[in-house]
C-alpha cells in the first residue's frame, strides 16, 4: 500500500508575535509547492486520503495537492503536528488498512515525517532521510499486519526534480 | 561528500548462450538511460570520478553518464560487479577521501548498490531501498572518517522523474 510523505513548502520566517502554527507559505513557497503537486499529478499519483498537520503551512500544502487532483479534500490529523503522536497515527493506519483503504498522503513537518518513515523502514530513528521543503517520499507498506520495519522506500524526491 | 549510485539501464534478457556480463542495454534502455543522464546534467550533477561494474550493461550506462557531461571517463572497479567486494570498495573510498577527492558516481547492480547504500546509512542490510533500472540515489557521506552508518540519503529517484 502506497504512503506518500510530503513536507510543507517554504513558509514565512518565525516571528515572536506569531504562533508557529499560523505561519503560511510564502508566495515563492506557494508557487513551488503547486509546481511539485502538478509534477506528482503528471506522474499519475493518486491517493484515497490526504492527512495533514493542522499547522497552516502544512494544510495549505495539502490543499494545493487536492487542487492539483492528487486526492480528496485533506483531513486534519493532529498526530501530524510537529512532535505529534506516532502511535496515534499508527492506530489510524491499521484501522484504515483493516477497512481496505488505499494509497494515502501525509503532509507534515521535519523531523517527524522523516523519523516516521524510518520507523516504517527500519523500526528505528536515525535521522538519515533528508526531505527538503515540498519534497516527497514514497513508501510501500504491507497490505496487512504491522507496518513497522516492514516498508520499502521507493522515492525520496527533492522538489526541484518535480517543479518546473 | 556526495556519492551517486546509479543502476544500469534496461538490458537484454538473459540467454543461456551469453555470459551475463556481456548483456548490453536494449535500444529503449539506451534511450532512457541517456535521458536520465541528461536530466542529471540539467540538475547540475557533476562528479570527479565515475566507477563502474565491469559488466557491459553497467559500463555502457557509465559511458552515457560521461557523454552527457556528468564526469570523466568511467573507471572499471571490480568490486562493483554483482556480488562484489564491499570492503574493497570501502578501502578505495577511504583512500579517495584521504587524498581530498570529491563527488563520485558508482554504476552497478541490484541488490548490491542498494545494500551498499544501506551499510552507509544504517550499518546493516535490509533490502529496504528500491532502485529501478536507470534509477539514481544520492548519499551525503562524511568528509572524514569511516562512512559506515554515517551517511544521509538525499535522493532516491525513479528514472521517470528525470527522463522525458
Amino acid at each position: 500500500m502506497k504512503l506518500y510523505c510530503i513536507r510543507h513548502g517554504l513558509a514565512q520566517d518565525p516571528h515572536p508575535e506569531q504562533p508557529d502554527r499560523e505561519r503560511i507559505l510564502t508566495k515563492e513557497g506557494y508557487k513551488k509547492t503547486r509546481s511539485v503537486a502538478q509534477g506528482l499529478a503528471a506522474l499519475g499519483v493518486q491517493v484515497e486520503a490526504i492527512l495533514t498537520s493542522p499547522y497552516l503551512r502544512a494544510s495549505q500544502t495539502a490543499v494545493i495537492c487536492h487542487e492539483q487532483g492528487l486526492g480528496p479534500m485533506p483531513v486534519i490529523h493532529e498526530a501530524l503536528q510537529p512532535g505529534g503522536d506516532w502511535q496515534s497515527w499508527l492506530t489510524w493506519w491499521q484501522a484504515w488498512q483493516a477497512q481496505g483503504g488505499g494509497a494515502v498522503a501525509l503532509v507534515g513537518h521535519l523531523p517527524d515525517l522523516s523519523q516516521w518513515a524510518e520507523r516504517l523502514l527500519w523500526g528505528q530513528v536515525g535521522d538519515k532521510l533528508v526531505l527538503k521543503k515540498a519534497g516527497v517520499m514514497l513508501l510501500e507498506l504491507p497490505e496487512q499486519g504491522n507496518p513497522v520495519a516492514q516498508a520499502q522506500l521507493l522515492w525520496l524526491l527533492p522538489p526541484r526534480v518535480l517543479a518546473d
